[in-house]
């Protein structure tokens, strides 16, 4: 998969996508990431990339020509057939694990346009018959983390990305509660314990207790 | 609001929280933000932060000690009352605008502990009373990014954050189809117009306009 981030923040983002497992899946080529400034296509001598919106009100647009322009250079750089534009937006689709799923397995190329809380100008969605795209029910600043959020959850979704045992723990999302050494933590003058079950090495009494602790565990969360 | 993000990966999410609004909430002292290593406070000599979880299974688990002696040595520096600690989990609440919002108003200081898939040993939600949460129904490689997006949701509903047009738009996410210069865009051979009304000056119809704009933009969108 190939991805590309339109932004005005290269720099703010660049690093995670350089650290972990997706510097990881770049190294093994399994996804390409580039970034690009669409700052760089502004027409004008000042480079603006923004502009007061028609009929007023607050805020600025981001104007659609630099846009524009750092998307068809891509194009004539890659005719791929499969490729998927899409722009953050708090007033977009949710993005789910399931469309993060399909989408690895049905586009060669994603591009993803971060736009800013006021918008981008409404013909670069028409033009580019883009899709609009929130990744949850809160405002941002940018699309810059929306964006490295569906990148991160798409490679997570290619195949040979994660190893054999990742791509299990995947599909159990609501593991429950989990523990790891010590058996006995001591913090601030009090014990605490792993539950007994977990060291008792019978798997269908410790399958049992997680398929409770899950359902106790989301119990309490949704009443919160 | 003093924000400490505990992270495995501080070199991966630095830039962004140096980079537009939240460095300009930094500057003018709205927020401190700090970053903590919590391998640095892993006992053994190897500095492990993780290891294998009790009762079997793939992945591995973050450990209890590094955490809590990150936590208690955060607490010995600031004594202040109104804490929260949040750990970023895909088992967790979904975070909102309006979780954003409470908390700017309601505390002072908010730990976030990234997570890693498989999750942190129990006991550590248990001695914190920290909060599970989620930015939203899909896997990440780690807490990483959930805590950059909790940071900079809050920080845009702290009072003097955003300049008072911004404050407004935060009011107005459906605020449908926006446009700005040129009024006449050629792209590839095709001539794209600002709609008209847009450049009426009429108050009440650009009003009119954008309202049922914004319907019609909603039932496409949740027609896809």
């Amino acid at each position: 998969m190939k991805f590309t981030i339109l932004t005005l923040f290269p720099e703010a983002i660049e690093p995670y996508l350089n650290s972990s497992m997706l510097w990881k899946a770049q190294k093994d080529k399994k996804i390409k990431v580039s970034l690009i400034n669409f700052r760089k296509f502004a027409l004008d001598k000042h480079k603006r990339a923004d502009d007061r919106p028609f009929g007023g009100g607050p805020g600025m647009v981001l104007k659609a020509e630099p846009i524009l322009r750092a998307i068809a250079k891509l194009k004539t750089q890659s005719a791929k057939p499969k490729v998927k534009i899409l722009i953050t937006s708090p007033r977009g689709k949710q993005f789910t694990n399931e469309l993060a799923n399909k989408w690895a397995k049905k586009y060669k190329e994603l591009v993803v346009i971060a736009g800013h809380y006021e918008g981008i100008d409404a013909r670069v969605k028409k033009i580019l018959k883009a899709e609009e795209i929130s990744v949850g029910p809160y405002t941002l600043t940018g699309g810059e983390l929306p964006a490295l959020v569906i990148v991160d959850a798409i490679t997570r979704q290619i195949s040979g990305v994660l190893g054999k045992e990742e791509s299990l723990e995947e599909k159990r999302v609501a593991s429950g509660e989990v523990y790891t050494r010590p058996e006995l933590l001591k913090f601030k003058g009090k014990s605490y314990k792993v539950p007994k079950v977990l060291l008792s090495g019978h798997h269908k009494k410790i399958e049992f207790w997680r398929s409770k602790n899950i359902s106790g565990y989301r119990v309490t969360g949704n009443g919160n």
